[in-house]
Parts: C-alpha cells; structure tokens; sequence
C-alpha cells in the first residue's frame, strides 16, 4: 500500500531522484490524511502543516539544487499534489499554489538566457528570481496571490491592486493597494507574492510583482470564506492597504510579466495541471474506500456483497471509466509539459490544456458522484470520506472554469487555425 | 411573484379548492424561506415549524373533509411539497413523510371498501383508519417511521423491528422494539407512525402499524445524522425499547399491510412522487435564483452581462432543458396517479415510477450542478443557495435510489413482459 | 396489436371521432409497412401510396368537414404521423409535408376572423384560403415547398425563388423562377405550393404563395439526392423556369404570410411536432422490434434470452427511459398546442418548442442507436429494421436542427426575458 | 499534408525505420482513398487492393525480417490501420485481419521459447509457424477466420467447425466442415487462416489451425451481408463442406492454441486494439472533412463562416474533446501493449483493454454524430463523406462489443480483485 499514491501513477519512467523527492511526500501523507477531515470541518488550514512540509524539504520541491532546493520538475509537482490529493485535498491546493511561486523565479531565469530582457534589466531582474528561489528552498512558504475576483469576457486576467512608488527611511520602495480574493495560504504563509498593476500603467507590461511578510503593517486577511469544498486551503485571500515594500523585494522591470509568460509551456505559467493532479488524486481516493467498502458490505438477504449488485456493477463500471479516462488525460499533458525535447508546438500543447482540465475535473468529479451514488443514504454525511470528495471535487469544476468554456475555447483555437490556413493556402495561390 | 410556484406547474386544471389549499402553502412560504439557511447550516428542523403548519391547517392537507381535512389528494400534495422544496426543502422533506402518513389511513378504508378484509376484522380496520386521520386533521404530526436500514438485494424492505404482545394495567397491547434509521421529524413530530413485525411471523402479512407518542417511554432519538443535505429534515431515526403500545393504538390485523398496498397507485403506497417533487422545487429555485445573479452581474471589460458570454448561454439552455424534463416526468407521473378514471393500467403505472424517480431526481441535481458551474467561485460556498441546492438535491440521487436501479428495474420489467407475452402466445398456439 | 400504434400514445382523451379518423390511418399501415424496405432501398416514394392515402381519406384529415375534410386537427395530424413513423417513416414524412400545406388555408382564414386584414384583401385571401383546403379534400396531395438552401445565421427563412407580374392569354399572373431544395413527394405530388418572393420586394411582406401544377412547362426536379434516411419521402427539391402561374392560383396579398404566422401556435406555422412523432413512430418500432428479437433469442450455453445478459439490460434500460423522453416531450408540445383554451402564452409554447424538437429527435435517434447496439452485428445490416430506424433517425438530428441548436435558442430567450424584467422592474422603480 | 496520417498521431517516438515502414503505407494511401466511396456503394472489396497491398510489400509487415518480412510490430500495425482508416476504413478492416494471422506464427514460437510444448512437439509448431510468416511475407493474402456467429454469455468463443482425420492419396490430413460468420476478405484472400475443432474435442485444447486455399474444393463464400458500414471488408464469411488439408497445412498439436493466448499481451491474442485505430483513423478523417468545409462554407447574410456560429462552436467543441479522447485510450493502450519492458502486468493491461475498445469506438462514432449534426441536411447523404463515417464508425460499437460491455467487464475484474485482496489479507490474519 506504501506506494500506492507515488508518481507511478502519472508517468511510465520515474527516475530514482524522483523517487527519492516521491518518499518524501509519502512520509507526510498520513499527517496530511489524519487531519483532513478536521481541516474540512473547521474550514481552517492545520497550522502544522507548514513545519510538517518545510521540515520534509518540500518547500524547495521544484527548487534548483543549486539554490538548495529539492531539484524537481512538474512531474514532481504533479506527483506530490496527486498524492497529497489523496490524503487531503486543501493541504495539496495551498501546496499547489506555494509552489507555483518558484515559475516567478525560474520564467524569469529563463527568459533571460534566451535574451528576452535588455542587458540593462539583467540585474535586477535575476537578482529577484534568486531571491524567490532561495526563500522557498530555505524554506519560507510563499503564497501566490495572482488573480482578482472581477470578471473579464475575454480570458485576461484584471488585476486592480496597484503599486505607487514611494520612498521610506531614505530607501525606494512601493506602496502597495488592493484586494486578492483568491490564492491559498491565507494567514498561514510566511510571504505573500503579490502581483500588481505600477500605478499609471493599463496593460500586462505594467504587471509587477511583490513580497509582502505575512504580518506587514496594512495587510490583513479576508473574512474566511464559507467554501463548499476545499475548506482547509485557507483561500480567502488578502487585503493590502498602503503596504510598503521596499525595491529589492519587488521586480518591477517593464513587461517581465509577459517576458515571463513567454518562457513556459502550454498552461499558463507552466505548472497549472498539477492543480487537477489534486483533484485526480481525491478521486482515487473516493474511488478506492468506496470500492473498499461496497466488497465488504452484504445484503441481509443473500449474503453476496452489494459490490456485485447489477446497479453496483453499472455505476463501477463507469466510475472506472471516467478515473481512467482523467488519468488519460492527465498524464498526457503532463508528458506533453515536461517531455524533453518537446514533442509538440507552444500552440498544441496549450489548446490541448484548455480541454485537459475541464475534462480531468469534469471526469474527477463524476468519480465521486458515482461514489455517492453507490454508497447510498449511508454515505451521504457532510463530513464522511464520500461527502468530502464530493465537495472537494465540485470545486473543481469552478476553479479552473467549467468543461464548455475549455470546449469552446479550443473550437474557437481550431477554427481559427483552419481559416488562417484558409488564407495562407489563398495567399500562396494567387 | 406570489403565484409562481404553486401547483400550476404541476398540472394544467386546478380546481378552485385545490387554488385555496395551494393559498395556504404559498403563506407559509416566506417563514420557510426565511429560516431555510440557518436550518441547513444547524443540521436541526426550525422548532416553529410544526406550529406554522398546523396553525396553516397544512397538517390535515390530505385528510378528506370529513374527518376534518382539507380534502386534499395527491395534486395537493406534490403542489405542497413542490412549492415548499422552492423555499425549505428539508421542512418539505419532513411534510411529506408526514403526509404520507394518511394512507395507513385512506388505504385500508378502500381495501375495506372493495372487500379485502373479513368482516370479522373491518371494525378494528375502519377504527385504526380513522384514527390516524383525525388526528392529522386535528393537528398532529405525525411521522411516518417505515423503512430500516437493512440492505435487501430485492426490492423488499426488511423489517426488524418486532413487536410483541402484552398486558398492562388489565389492558391488552403490545410491547415494540427496535430502530427505525430513515423518517424525518424525528424528535419534533409529536406521534411515530411505526411499522413492525408481529413476533414470530416472517413475511409480509406480518407488518402492522403503531401509534408512538414522541416521548413515550422507551422511545428515544438516535444520534443526529450530520447528512450532507437535507439536513433540516430531522431525519435522524428513532430507537425503541419495550415501548408499550395499547391495542387501540395500533392495526395489527393479519395481513393489513399487504391489502393496503393492493389499492396504492402506481408509486409505493401510492404517493411517493410527491417526495421528487421536493426536488423539482429545489431545482426550479436555484434556477430562478442563478438566472437572476448572472443577468445582473456583468463583465467589467464589456459591460454586458454575464448570462450572455457563450460558456453561460451553453450552461443556461443545458439547465433549461434539465429543468424541463424534470418537469415532464413529474407532471406525467401525477396524471397517471391522480386522473379518474385511470388513464393506464397499474403495472404501467409502476413501471413508470421506476423510470420517473431517478430521472427526475437525476435532472434535478444537474440543475443544481449547472447553477454551480454557471455560478463559478462566488456561488461555490457551503450555505450559499447554489452550495445548499447542490447539497439538498444531491439527496435525491440516493434517498429514491440513484437513476441506474429505476432503470435496471424498468428493463426487467419489460424483459419479463416480452418474454411471459412470448409464452402466452405460444401456449395459445398450441 | 391493431391498436398499438394509435393517437392514444400521445393523447390520454381522445374523442371517437378521432379514433374514426385514426382507424383510417391503421387501415393504410399494413401497406405502409410493407413497402418501406424497398422505398428505402430504392430511394424512391413507392407510387401507389398517393392513391392508396387518398382512397383512405387522408389527404384532407386537418381539413375542415366544411371543405370536405375530415375535420381533423393538430392531435389528428401528431397521430397519423406517429403511425406512420412505425411503419414507413419516409412516408409519414412526406404526408406530413402535405398536410402543413392545410396552414396556408386555415391561419389566412383565422387572421381575417381577427381583423388582420384589410377589408379589401379580405375577398382575395378568403378564395385563395378556400381553394387550398378543398383542393385537399378532394383528393389532392399538395406538396409545401417552403424552405430554400441558403443558409442564415438568424432563424429566419432566406426565399430566393421569385415572382415576376405577367399576362398570358390576356389574364393576369406570376412567372416564378427559382429551386426549392426541401420539400417531400417531389415528383410525386399533384400540386407544389410554392412559397417565392414577389419580384421588388426584400423583406417577409413581399412573401406569397403559389399552387403549381406538377407538370406545369417549366416544372423540373431536381437530381435525386441520395439520403442517408428518409429515402422513400421524395425530398430532392423542384426547380422552377418562368412557370406561369395565373393570379387565381396565388396568393399575392402584401403581408399574408406574415399575418398567417401571427396566428400559428408555438411551433413555426402551428403543426411542425407533427414531424417530431414521424420519429418517435420510427423509435418505438425499432423498440419493439428489438426488444421483440432480444427477447426471443437465447445464448447457446445457458439457453437463457439475450434480452436478460447484463449489457443488454442495461442498454434496454436506458432505452426504455429514452423512448419514455421522447414521448414525455412530444405530449406536452401537443398538450400545449392543441388545448382549448390554451394553458400556456404563445412565447411559453414557442420556447418549448425550441428545447423539444432538438430533445425529441435526439432521444429518437438514441433509442435507435441503443437497438443497434444491442442487435450486434446481426443486426448491423443497412436495410434490415435496426439499420434503417437508424438512418432514418438520424435525419431527425438535422432535418429540426440538432438539440444543441435549440437549447442555445431557449438560452437566450430565457437571458432575454429576465434582462427585460430587470429593465421593467428598475423603470417600474424609477 | 503528406506526413499528417503516420504513426506519430500514435506514438510520441518513431524510430526511422518505423517511419520507412510508415512510408510504404502512405503511398498506398491516394489509391485508396480514390477506391473507397465505389467499395462503399457497391459493398465490395475492390479487387485490386491485393496487389496493390503486395507490391508495397505491406502484406508482410508485421513479419520478422527473417522470415523476409519488413519487421514490423504492434505500433506498424495500429499505424497503419489508423491510416488506411483515414483513407478507406473497409481496406484497413480486411488488412488488420491479414495480419492478425501474423500471431498465429510469432505466437507458437514465444510459446516455443518459454518452454510451454513438450520437446516432441517443437518441430510441428516451429515448421507451421514458419510457414504462415513466410507465406505472409511472400505475399499471401492469408484471412484469419477465427470466430463464429454462435453467442455465448461467457466472453468464450465457441467453435462448432470440426476438422476430421482422414487419408488421401496416401497422405494424412482433415476433413473441415463448418461455417465461419465474420472475418475480412471472403473471395478475396489467397488463403484462409481456419480455427476448427478436433473431432471429438470439447475444450479449447482442441482447437487447431488450418490453412485453406480460397479455391480448395468445398470452399464457397456466404451470401453478401448488406452491411450498414465497413461494406468494403468482403466480411460476410466462408462456408466448408469437408474440405481436404493436408497434415502439413495444419497445426494441430494439443493445447496450441491455448499457449498462444498466454503469450499475447493485453488485447486478445494481442493486436486487436489495432482495430480501433481504423476507428480512430475514420473519426480523425471526417473530422478534418468537416472543420474544412464548416470554415469554408459561409452565411448567407454575414458572411462570416458557418463554424463560427454559436451552435457550430459547441459541437465542434465537443467533437475535438472527443476525438482527443479516443486518441488518449487508443495511445496508452499501444504504449502498454509494446512498451520494452512491460510497464504494467498483463491482468492490469488487458482490464484496460475491455475499457478502451469501447471508450475508442464510442469517441470516434461521437466525432462522427457531431460531423453529422454540424454538416446538416447536405451532409446527410448516404455516401458521402459524413454518411460514409457514420455508418463505418457504427460498426465499432458492435464489432468490439459496445462500450457498455467493456465497462460491465472492468466493474467485474474490480470487484473481484477487491474481494480476493480482501480475503488474501483475511487469510493473512488468521
């Protein structure tokens, strides 16, 4: 049973480093499984898990050994939520969303090597992503606070937090204004790494970014937010009223946003299919206690177990089908993101994510649906293994946008391909 | 607004007497509204609700006119339960069960009526039968406690409460015990309708029926049961020890039971569609309610609202069209079950049933389910009304039993139809 | 067996004269069902059914008894088509073609009854009105040509076909020049009623009707198109070159069809479900005949029917639910069409309608596919029973527009109603 | 567009040799395609296939070059059949069967390696395993006639073909007579490849092969079957009236059969999932089919392209999820049946397959519906394009058995792979 839960389950060729980096996450899992459903119920994030995971080296998971961190990849990510998504879901978000920190500083590094900055921003520009880097691998849990709550038609993200420059104490700095409504680790992270509109600008090249201590004077926590599922990822997200922070904890250089943006691969800054490794994780989960239960199990009548029932037999039958079917597709874009070379263009591998999630959430979802469905009225409680998965699962479906917005998404990617090829095919006629 | 949910969506020709029985429903509404958040969010049935519904005279919906009701059938009923489950659908939930109660009374004065019963035992019928419908007409709630928890690979309900007979204070009776795990009210009605096995009988003809006073002795509440929906209903069960019972109180007449349900319609004793239709009403008001957020809400780039991006007008003619259907089963249902003279054989009737119970339950969560995609984060909270309705329907998935059984069942009905229709013939051309 | 297939699948009331006129319609389905493997084979409308549906009557069912007609209505019609679809749907089809040509008699009549139109048109629309409907009462199959290829994004109806003024012989008339892609019993009906634009004119006022003789100079059809289903319903379409067609076989009158929609109930000129109970017929036999076949054949090891094995029942289940559906949908439409007084607004009928054809025909079309794949490659043959049923049924899919059509229309008619009554409110307000 | 149909839609790392095999298969390709709406009409294998296939040295394929094949293995195969399926699905469905017979030579002969014949029986395996790769590597046609049309509830195939001891012209040999009801190019292969029974036998020891000239005396072809698709595959069988092979034509040595199978990997005598690429083939064929012509086609009164309505983006939408579905089982399967090393135990490689045959053929038969509806009325032809897909990608629902078998089976394997775990740890307590 040990190994159940490892990376095996996401790719075919786990090298021994990654196996070493995959035990490190098993010997937190029954920590995380313990007080999962307590963390569920109080719809607070257990305060030990970050010694738990910083203590276990995690925080420095995808982190550069040459920074000090562990040297993983996204398949190591994507290992670690799937297995923590196993044992409690929340933790896995918030851990999730701790490690996408690191792309604020990999993206950058990247984008210098292939020369998308002027000399003149080097600097300051890796200077910063060392610093991001080095925190996480000594073992700071950085939130990411990216995204705001109002609503775009386009798929843009609005950011209205912004940064005015200011000096303090003789040193340049910002001030720092808004509100992040979503991003986990409220409260319980060391460092907030905010993303900012610089006052006076109005599109992505004036996005910038900021450390923000936990505890600096004018930031608060939201009011908790009564979720459905995912009650234990603290996710109610910050207000920053005034907040200085000063030059060398900013990276403020004009479009290194979009530079960064440029450097990953096919999801949206590269590591964002780890966020439903979580969630085919708790579909496992639901899918193996509940396969558990229903064989033990018998009716009163015959003595066979309910598992053989023709009603059990048609929802496992299906509850099968769709786990597989979000390990499909899983595995695919994670081998699609981290194969070396890579084995399809920028474009390809970005519509494929914009189906690949809805439908590894949609599949994950439908999993603990089925599970509910089996396990009748006794399975049916708030708190229960079923119930959670449930509502855990559901969250899914909202968290990275339903289903149909990721169908229409990539309809409208392939039409437009097939026309501008329409037009290529004109132009190359005449 | 007042009008809209009554049983005008349930059938087409209301009767001016059906319009004034809905009248006293639709004034109960706004307290049932109003309390329907805090009594999901406590797990616990509003105390005042069983005052709001006698006093409404609600209590005696069902129960003819001449022992004191209001006269209403099975139309009534699935337009009370259906506007109800629009405000509370734990509170519906309950009054169904409470409902019900009235064919332990209605049912054995028509078995009596078409013969089933000796002469010998029609008085001891008659007098049971007017018992328990005079005191629903007078005021009391009264919960019906049939079902256990017991899994039977068969259709057939296993009963293991017993009852045994006994003397006390020179009068004879019975002493009862058991548990009943699955009843709303409990704790809250102030009699148990309870139905248990005559010591040392083995089947059907054994099952008789008692009248519990709530806090007789030896009567108790198991444990709250902290379900993941419904969670006002009361729905906890009851455990009896050696409770005393006069003879006066109870029909223990062989056989009673079986004969009552010789003269139901269609569904299990005759009006169990009216607990799908709690569901429906949920459904239509999550419906209404998410319509109203997305058309108002709007996108901060465009201004239009939100109800018209692509991705919500998909989701909306998705949730329309559930909606509908849920409908169509229902209200086909209740015309089979209520039109006279029968527009269809029994067995049609019953096999309907079958069919109609999960795929109204099933249509009706995938509103719920729409609504939450439709919704995105913001609605995705635990007492929120799209999370509540989510929950709440998610219920009816497995209290009806999921869609997956109603059409394996309906499948082997027509399988055995076909094939005994097969024999007929052969045998008549022989 | 004689009965099965009659108005009572979809009516619970009908009236003896209905079961008159439906008897008519049972006595032509043995030759029907015979000649519906070769008509389907061939492509062709087996000849003799025009004399064969004549001699029973039918040609006039929807026309009133004061034209000669059988006086039937909407349920007549829904009914003649349903029995048909079970036993050659192709026909059915193309008799449902002649009769929506019964609308352009009796809405021109019902637009004059409530003052639509001007005094002085009134003569001209009354005779023309007259004309249509004893022309098929007395026996003549009069083929509506409506609808054009032209494909626009609205749902309105692009007319290319046009009508230039012109004298022959001293009297007045029409040369009409145009193709009508769509239409049944081309080559086969006595009379096209031709739908084309007067000459001059750009927008619906200018739309007017014209009655051509089959063999009238000028007259072609078009190549045989070589369908996938409803091969036997002649739908290849007619070309028209400057055929002549005198003033009194038109009708010319500025805004007639305009006034004639304002009068149709729900669906688009008041009989289009008609063509939904084509496929529910064709559902329903391929039902039958499946669970007929599944029922009768046995495995050769345990001699037990195919109909019992546990993938057959549970196709058998869900085909059971989705004939039910398609039933479920078609009555209602009828109900909400066809009641006096209607129990529903025009804009409540209409919008149903959009969610019900796409629902009908799709769960049609599931049925057949649930045949087929309980029939296995035995029943995998293209002009066996199943094979058909599901090329007929596809058809469905897009003859009515696919499902996914419709529910976006009911989307956005819903989004529409609830801004408006958010305009309203906040006017009713200010 | 040249390389768009290879195998690297299937496998992420073709070796060259694989691509110089992939080649031969792309130049038979136009020819194909030119054939095949002619085959489908006329339901013919069109007869210059053979030679076509043979001069491209593609009938020995997936022979060892040893034996003078060109080496191919499981990947060569399923590429090019899910090439061939893109061009002419009937042609790859009769081609996958030639080379089926393949394993009844590689088979025997890892049979042979493992130990699994006794010594005295090696030479008789070894020289009729030779012979069959030679054959097919020097340009025999050799069709696998393998199953039959008896149904059975078990997933047992049941042979009733006998082969019976006889002498002639001094020689020892068989007499087969029997009736083979499925298997491709019937007239049309050099040789049949004929499982049949021993005399006398009545276990699957019992089973041998034979291998029949097509001309052989007492050899004669079923009736044509009118299939609904996949017409051009010549599959309707052989009859054989006490046809003469002699001993040396034969492999006939006890328990053959059976070793075989336990060699095969995954997938029934391990290649069968190459029959879903033709599948896959057809669904990615009218897919492209239908995006050119959607982007090309344009409204009337907007002039924008027809896929770029509300309705055409849903449905093109839901058809790229699903044919990016059928691609994700389709490759993991492959990857799990050719990986060097096995990456998963046989057991968990075979439960897989019982899920992707029907999880493939269901995805691809919905890429054809969603060409279907978006094509409409004009694409609802029986031969052409999108009525040519249809009705080919119908027959994988059936040829494999549908998916709801396949998900039936896995729930079965789950279910008791749970209960024996449950009762090895059981036993493990005690």
């Amino acid at each position: 049973m040990a190994d159940r839960y490892t990376g095996e389950r996401l790719v075919d060729d786990m090298s021994s480093a990654e196996r070493d980096r995959a035990a490190r996450v098993e010997q937190v899992l029954p920590a995380l499984r313990e007080a999962a459903a307590q963390a569920d119920a109080d719809g607070v994030f257990p305060a030990g898990h970050v010694a738990l995971l910083r203590d276990a080296g995690l925080l420095g998971l995808v982190v550069p050994t040459e920074y000090g961190g562990l040297g993983g990849g996204l398949r190591d990510l994507a290992a670690a939520t799937f297995a923590m998504g196993t044992a409690c879901p929340s933790t896995a978000l918030a851990y999730f969303f701790h490690n996408t920190s690191a792309s604020r500083g990999l993206l950058p590094l990247e984008a210098i090597d292939i020369g998308l900055f002027d000399d003149a921003d080097v600097p300051a520009v890796r200077a910063f992503a060392h610093k991001v880097l080095q925190r996480m691998a000594d073992g700071t849990w950085l939130a990411n606070f990216a995204s705001e709550s109002v609503k775009s038609s386009s798929a843009n993200i609005a950011i209205a937090t912004t940064a005015r420059p200011a000096t303090r104490d003789g040193g340049s700095g910002w001030l720092i204004t808004g509100e992040k409504s979503f991003g986990c680790a409220t409260g319980v992270a060391d460092t907030y790494l905010v993303t900012a509109r610089l006052d006076g600008t109005s599109n992505a090249d004036g996005l910038a970014l900021f450390l923000v201590p936990r505890d600096a004077e004018g930031v608060s926590s939201r009011a908790p937010w009564d979720g459905i599922g995912m009650r234990g990822s603290a996710n109610h997200g910050i207000k920053l009223e005034e907040v200085w922070v000063p030059s060398e904890e900013a990276l403020t250089v004009e479009g290194a946003f979009v530079k960064m943006l440029q450097c990953s691969r096919g999801s949206f800054v590269g590591n964002q299919l780890a966020i439903t490794a979580v969630y085919v994780g708790a579909a496992q989960q639901v899918y193996d206690h509940t396969l558990h239960g229903l064989t033990r199990k018998t009716f009163a009548d015959t003595g066979r177990s309910i598992a053989e029932s023709p009603m059990h037999q048609v929802i496992i039958g299906e509850m099968t089908e769709r786990l597989e079917t979000a390990y499909l597709w899983l595995k695919r874009q994670l081998l699609l993101e981290s194969s070396e070379p890579p084995i399809a263009p920028k474009a390809d591998v970005y519509r494929q994510w914009r189906l690949a999630k809805g439908s590894i959430c949609e599949a994950a979802f439908e999993v603990a649906m089925g599970a509910f469905k089996a396990s009748g009225t006794s399975g049916a409680t708030m708190n229960g293994v079923v119930g959670r998965a449930m509502r855990d699962l559901a969250m899914g479906l909202v968290m990275t946008f339903p289903p149909e917005r990721g169908r229409l998404e990539a309809a409208s990617m392939v039409t437009t391909d097939r026309a501008n090829a329409l037009f290529a095919n004109e132009g190359a006629a005449s």
